[in-house]
């Protein structure tokens, strides 16, 4: 069109200088949760617990329906905060008190607000500083099934527009959010036994044992369908999915090419390690901390151990236990000449990408099978 | 089976000469809106309206659930056309006067059919000419809620089984296909303000301006994916989805490799061009013209923009207003040797790969926010 | 964790001497068909038989609603028995028997349970041998619409864990499985032939005739998205997934490169053939037998043809006939220096990679059309 006389560019998203501590995103578009997204990432990530796969098991235990994975709910949730937190980051430091709340089932409409808690300049590079925000996800506003399905804290490295602006000053304390994991009833007059052969027979409460590494036996090779998984959960950052921007530019980007989005090696460790340790859960109760270690791409193979930290009673229920394991992520690299690994395959690396201190909801064999 | 003495290959779809002007046809198939087709368009192509992600907002405007969007609803009815008209085509030459209807929900089955317009041989080359044709897809037909959804006329360059065939002569006039985009009523009652975060603030009817150019700032670069994307369509054209014979004879082909689906540049295009134009739209109203003018492959970094090219009054609706609109799609392939683009970066020049008349119904902030 | 003081890897699956004759395995995890499952194979596959299509016509015809194709009934199916079965497996050997029984729905929960009858050692490697089993597939167990939907025998080439350990001896003859295709009744106050341009106008029980050999006119090239396809199918099958194990020593595995899961092609060479077989099929009825003749990678492109075997009467059902076919798929690889193949293009070998004897319940035009 020769008479368009003016070119517009919008901005996306804020910089560091722009988040103001107590300020409060409601972000845009919500979610709601449909068959194909929710069998996209309980598949791909492959997900055993029989509660994501069975609906006639899912509805015995006194579900609703198919139960949403912890890492689907946590992706779905988190993703919708990209665009206002973090569409400008360099990196994602932390997540922090990441706790579950109501299930989420096909259907739920997933919608999420952040606070802004705080936000630091760096001391090394000016252009630089980490905003430390809370987020509250909800499902069903205004219907009488309206509740928080996650509340977390994240730590996020951004990057200023300009670095001579002065950042906003000021802490505020996180909001006090009600979101602990709901529960279905423990009522001996449903049949469990009669469904114990769906899941794991060895991944009840008292089979683990504090101090064990458990090495989940199978890897994932990702490859460009992260591109696709990515779009899926709405994360349009463009380190994920634009090439063009990247092969413009390589060395200004991780490893030269499109960097594989945190939250797909995140939920796929959570499915590698489910037969051995979420096969018997109810839910997830809480990730205390966690973090990315290294980047992952296109090609790379996907392993998963998790360590057990250690058990609890739950305060209020005797039919299940709280674990207490961090969940690890790695690959393999090729080493450099001379270069030994006693973790790897000889002329292998092995590189740790993921950690993530995770607390389980474990069902007890006394009670259920 | 040494005892199979005959052996069949069965012609698939129509040549130019079988082409009657006045005939109808009635295609195969139809297609019912799947959660998991629903899923995958609206999400690959990075579509932002609520009204297609979030149940909740698209129930509080008085749709019945969450809306296709427009790109999907011509996919799915342009496709279910492709094999009697376009399985033995050159290219396709024009879409014209591509007005929606109802609205489009998961669950719906839509039906088509296709009128033959006229059948012209090309002047220049004896194995060629161009249909003319005007197709109509229904949906739910039988049922109180049957309805029109799309109506559409295309122009398409179609071989000749035998060059030295007669032609179809004749005429016919168009249809009159009642077709107009049905919207919710307006209802003060309901609660529009406090949904408003949802989409983005600053793409009202008030905010634009003829005679604008909006740069969108995201990029998609398409995979190998496009293989799935396609048969999701019921689009089985072979020049997509068989790489064997490319390989037998890539000179035949255009770029000697699988062509993506021109369907899947269209409606990336829409989705990349959303936050901008789309978020507060309630639904595409007319695409007068619309054409691919180069082609598009695995590998390709996608980009859009959108011309403002005018606004008007809605006929019926103080609400919204009717935003004229030229969509752009482009990619950037390496300039050659002393080739410069002065809208590319250096070394590479830009390629325009589609455009699309677009006029969109856009809410009024004066109403909605 | 410095602590962890004992490291677990668990076994997966049985070895050859772990099979009992007359054991019985329940399997585990169990699958709830989801709209998303559905469409991805359903379409993947390119099956154009509107039962799997179009709602409107599958309820017409006296089903509740879309209707699962045959190829995705025994793939889900089948994959819940791979970890039991198969996860230490060779090769899959044959199929046997594979007898259909009640339609297929989205929501349905499907649940199998195989029976060992026989465990044969290899005479001429002491590491391997045969596991002939049963297994059958049900839905919706404990509700009033519980039944069978599959059932089958299959023998696969089982590794030993210890090539010392003594085999179990035995054999058990199957169980009676009542397993028969459901057809909807017959009604002549169906409108059967206003539906009827909706199929294929040539596939019918009459249009077929024996000694016929039918080359299906389309390819379909497989991209790396075998990986997701296969896991969204519970199939863990790490010679499927797991590059980095196949990179460590690419000559234990054949070809060197991950090779694709067999129901991949067994289900798209159905699909294949879709058009010209089944298009106006109301379900497959028996696979008497089957095997993958040749591995299938990425990159190849897949092809199918139908040998027309026989006809019969359906001995209950004077609208529908059986039809005997034998579905072959086959793809082509480079030929050698100096090798020719008369059924390939130059340069080319052809090489069947499926057989199956497949039966199908035709619809007669008499009476549908």
């Amino acid at each position: 069109m020769s008479e368009a006389s003016r070119v517009v560019r919008k901005q996306i998203g804020n910089f560091l200088e722009d988040f103001v501590p107590g300020q409060l995103f409601r972000h845009k578009g919500g979610k709601t949760v449909t068959e194909g997204l929710f069998t996209t990432f309980t598949e791909f990530s492959m997900t055993t617990n029989p509660l994501a796969k069975n609906a006639r098991y899912a509805r015995a235990y006194g579900f609703d329906a198919l139960v949403c994975p912890p890492g689907l709910v946590m992706l779905v949730a988190f993703s919708q905060t990209v665009e206002d937190i973090s569409e400008n980051a360099r990196a994602n430091l932390e997540y922090v008190d990441m706790r579950f709340g109501a299930p989420v089932y096909v259907g739920d409409t997933i919608e999420v607000e952040t606070r802004v808690l705080e936000v630091t300049g760096s001391k090394s590079n000016p252009k630089l500083g980490v905003v430390h925000v809370q987020s509250t996800a909800r499902k069903n506003l205004g219907t009488p099934n309206e509740a928080v399905v996650l509340a977390w804290q994240r730590k996020v490295q951004v990057w200023k527009r300009d670095e001579t602006a002065e950042l906003h000053a000021g802490k505020v304390e996180p909001d006090r959010i009600e979101c602990s994991l709901w529960l279905p009833a423990y009522q001996p007059s449903r049949d469990y036994k009669s469904m114990a052969q769906l899941s794991n027979a060895d991944t009840y409460f008292e089979d683990f044992e504090p101090g064990t590494r458990i090495e989940h036996s199978r890897g994932r090779t990702m490859t460009a369908e992260h591109i696709h998984l990515t779009a899926i959960l709405d994360n349009t950052s463009q380190v994920h999915c634009n090439q063009f921007m990247i092969d413009l530019d390589p060395k200004q980007y991780v490893g030269g090419k499109l960097i594989i989005f945190g939250g797909i090696p995140f939920v796929l460790c959570l499915g590698l390690s489910c037969p051995n340790v979420g096969d018997n859960a109810l839910g997830d109760f809480v990730y205390k901390t966690g973090r990315h270690t290294a980047p992952l791409f296109a090609g790379d193979t996907v392993f998963a151990a998790t360590e057990i930290l250690g058990k609890r009673d739950h305060p209020q229920r005797p039919d299940v236990g709280i674990l207490e394991t961090r969940l690890l992520g790695h690959k393999f690299v090729k080493a450099k000449e001379g270069e030994v690994d006693a973790n790897a395959p000889e002329g292998w690396k092995k590189v740790q990408i993921f950690e993530l201190d995770r607390e389980v909801v474990v069902k007890r064999r006394s009670h259920y099978a």
